[in-house]
């Protein structure tokens, strides 16, 4: 064994342990207000060594983007190629993205959440905003609904946890396909309200009308 | 008309173009970078009159995020009333959703993006993990459609375009569902991906079959 193959593998060991002290750090405060000092201590690792190991906080911050981000495209990867239909994959991705929220929480918190970064205030008016929206849309959801059956079909009142869901999902996916508009210029607002059409309302459809969906294992 | 009205019109008015000016400061700029001269440059009104009005940067851009989620609310709100089946007030606020976006561009900058915040680092390192997702779940369903069709239908090959929206509409959705689960934290995450499978798979399935929604007047 060389010199720089015994000095190697401490080194990715030391780098896994600053990334995981530190997404516990960024998750909880902020990358603002994170302190490399907290990162240092539940690393067990010195402040020196931590900049010599990364170089920076922003260093430190990026290599657990990273980390985090290379994981979630691997396990989306992986659970995408064990099924063996449509159908199969994409309920294998989404199992598989849902666990990997569920048990690497402070990573996805890193990914997911920067308005914390903006200050109390601003950032408490953004959470507010968004809270107003899904309120609405939830809402929306469920007295939209519940108001009037289809022709031929009782009027389907969805509970409160049922109207949330579809509320997050539509809004979720809505506030994403702008980016997606962003890329497509050229497509429309209504082009755009089309296509969403085309992949919700069908399958709202069928499922107000009680249509149920079970994994394949358990028909 | 007494002198409190005489002035109270006046004051609404400076305040609409205080913020309509601080939307594209702040949409372009980010809200760190923006500066609140070149807001009272665009709106014409002197620093002392913005600071007189509003009381601060930060209080400009709550004034934005308020005015403009407000909008968009009220937007939705009135849109999912036209509507007289629950297909008519989805697709009436799902097209007064994107138009809002297109028209209200600056306000909807300020609403979606935060990231940018952070400084160009950590920003550009969180748009680069968002882009790697999205483009390893685009290809995930433009792949995993086309390499099995189901028995008895032929195996369709998504666009590059269709494909996209697919996935962003995917990611948004999942993405926005994580704070439905932080919500009800009882719910696993299997729990999650089968109502998602719910709301998503059975609409996929029968528009890969070759069923297209068109908007009730066109039918």
């Amino acid at each position: 064994m060389t010199e720089k193959t015994r000095r190697r593998l401490p080194r990715a060991v030391r780098e896994e342990q600053i990334v995981d002290a530190a997404l516990e750090v960024f998750s909880q405060r902020g990358y603002h207000a994170a302190a490399v000092d907290e990162i240092c201590e539940r690393a067990g690792i010195s402040k020196p060594m931590v900049y010599l190991y990364l170089g920076s906080k922003e260093a430190v911050f990026v290599a657990c983007v990273r980390r985090e981000s290379e994981r979630l495209v691997a396990t989306l990867r992986e659970a995408a190629h064990t099924g063996d239909t449509p159908e199969a994959r994409l309920w294998a991705g989404l199992e598989a993205f849902f666990r990997f929220v569920t048990d690497h929480r402070d990573g996805w918190v890193v990914l997911h959440r920067h308005a914390a970064d903006l200050g109390e205030t601003v950032a408490g008016e953004i959470d507010r905003a968004r809270r107003a929206i899904m309120a609405e849309v939830t809402r929306l959801v469920r007295d939209g609904i519940a108001l009037v059956g289809e022709p031929g079909t009782p009027a389907t009142r969805l509970g409160e946890e049922d109207a949330e869901f579809v509320g997050h999902a539509l809004v979720g996916a809505a506030d994403s396909l702008t980016d997606w508009m962003e890329r497509h210029p050229r497509r429309s607002a209504e082009d755009t309200a089309l296509r969403m059409m085309n992949m919700v309302w069908i399958g709202m459809r069928q499922v107000l009308g009680g249509e149920v969906w079970t994994p394949p294992g358990r028909r």
